[in-house]
């Protein structure tokens, strides 16, 4: 706990960390789809979706492009999904529903007790790459107890941008090494490192579907290593 | 209604219309000084206090000065008033704690309730002058249940300046028609309705203190004109 005492806020990844975006992408899609007559495997159609999202990043990051939100990078993604897919003919609102699944996803099921549990001592806010909206949207709808909804859209840098970090540690007031950044991927906690963050990795083997190979990875250097979120609480006394 | 029934997000004001800054400070200052010896009028030294805070945003709106954040703001006109007042041989312990007052400022007795009933339907977020640590401490302490917590610090803006509003409505993903700005100061009002946003007046008439004289005054063309927050989660039907 040594590098933890001066802790004051923690700072968190969102997809594949508090929400479970593949299983919230597959029903939403089996939903508005299947309703339309389509049948696949919307597993697969979850994964190939995400999978067009570090590229999209990439664009901006790199600035190939000008700041463009989430909500539109998931749908210019989603296009070319559907038509990989070969699935015509959606309407602009179907599209549209579609794509506000990313605002829809569920947590997993430690989330909400953990949060509520860490919010008792610390500021919590959101470091996702998410736009502000989709996450208000998706904290409202399960019940995600954010102190405040910062990151990238805010910093207007997609991590691992070191911006992103340091943009939300200044509007938070503290110093780098005064939050915790947690998440489930060691590249997001790499770059927080960077920054002086400390870095708190949980473990969520099921962010990839369940036959998925996500065994606990040997250890980066992180300040703690959990399973969830309520052994997160536990590390941190609250 | 008829102007109200596209609003999807509340952006309110927050010192004299969430929170009574008045009574806060001068309760943090009579105890903070009087605890080092000093007896005055602490309601004149909260009224001075806040006499300085519209030039202190001026310099920054007008561009004689970079980006400062209110805190520090607020800190120099603390040591300007602490020397008016004949206040003398304060730490810097004590000088920040009492600075951090404004971050310890009570709700009118009607705001988390209505808060709570209005969040229900709406997104709520903060659009104030104070910076996000400022605003997210107060949340927490006084459990102002925000979804969002924006405004001029994110928007690198201080209000009344447009870029202020527009920067919160885009961040929410709202046109500026669908944000209702919520304030008990008509120059925060006419700028948000300047920018397209829907008006709700709140009085509170005991924002400059008991015997200061501030009647409901003539509506000004605001969509809303209404006493506290339960009288507007009931205008919003909430």
């Amino acid at each position: 706990m040594s590098a933890l005492h001066a802790i004051r806020a923690l700072t968190f990844d969102v997809f594949g960390t508090v929400v479970d975006w593949r299983s919230g992408i597959a029903r939403d899609a089996a939903a508005i789809l299947g309703a339309a007559g389509h049948t696949l495997d919307w597993g697969a159609f979850a994964d190939r979706w995400r999978a067009l999202y570090q590229p999209g990043l990439e664009q901006v990051r790199s600035g190939e492009r000008p700041w463009t939100r989430l909500d539109d990078l998931h749908r210019e993604s989603l296009l070319l999904i559907l038509d990989e897919f070969g699935i015509r003919g959606l309407s602009d609102p179907e599209i549209e529903e579609l794509n506000r699944a990313w605002h829809r996803l569920d947590p997993w099921p430690d989330a909400v007790e953990g949060l509520s549990r860490l919010r008792a001592r610390y500021v919590l806010a959101t470091l996702s790459n998410g736009n502000v909206s989709l996450t208000v949207n998706m904290a409202k709808r399960a019940g995600l107890p954010w102190d405040a909804v910062l990151g990238a859209e805010v910093a207007q840098a997609y991590k691992p941008l070191p911006q992103a970090y340091l943009t939300t540690a200044r509007l938070l007031d503290c110093r780098p090494e005064e939050c915790l950044m947690v998440a489930t991927h060691h590249r997001d906690l790499v770059a927080a490192r960077d920054c002086g963050f400390r870095t708190a990795y949980v473990h969520r083997p099921r962010e990839f579907g369940p036959r998925a190979k996500n065994d606990l990875p040997a250890e980066h250097g992180h300040d703690l290593v959990v399973a969830d979120f309520l052994e997160l609480a536990a590390a941190l006394r609250t």
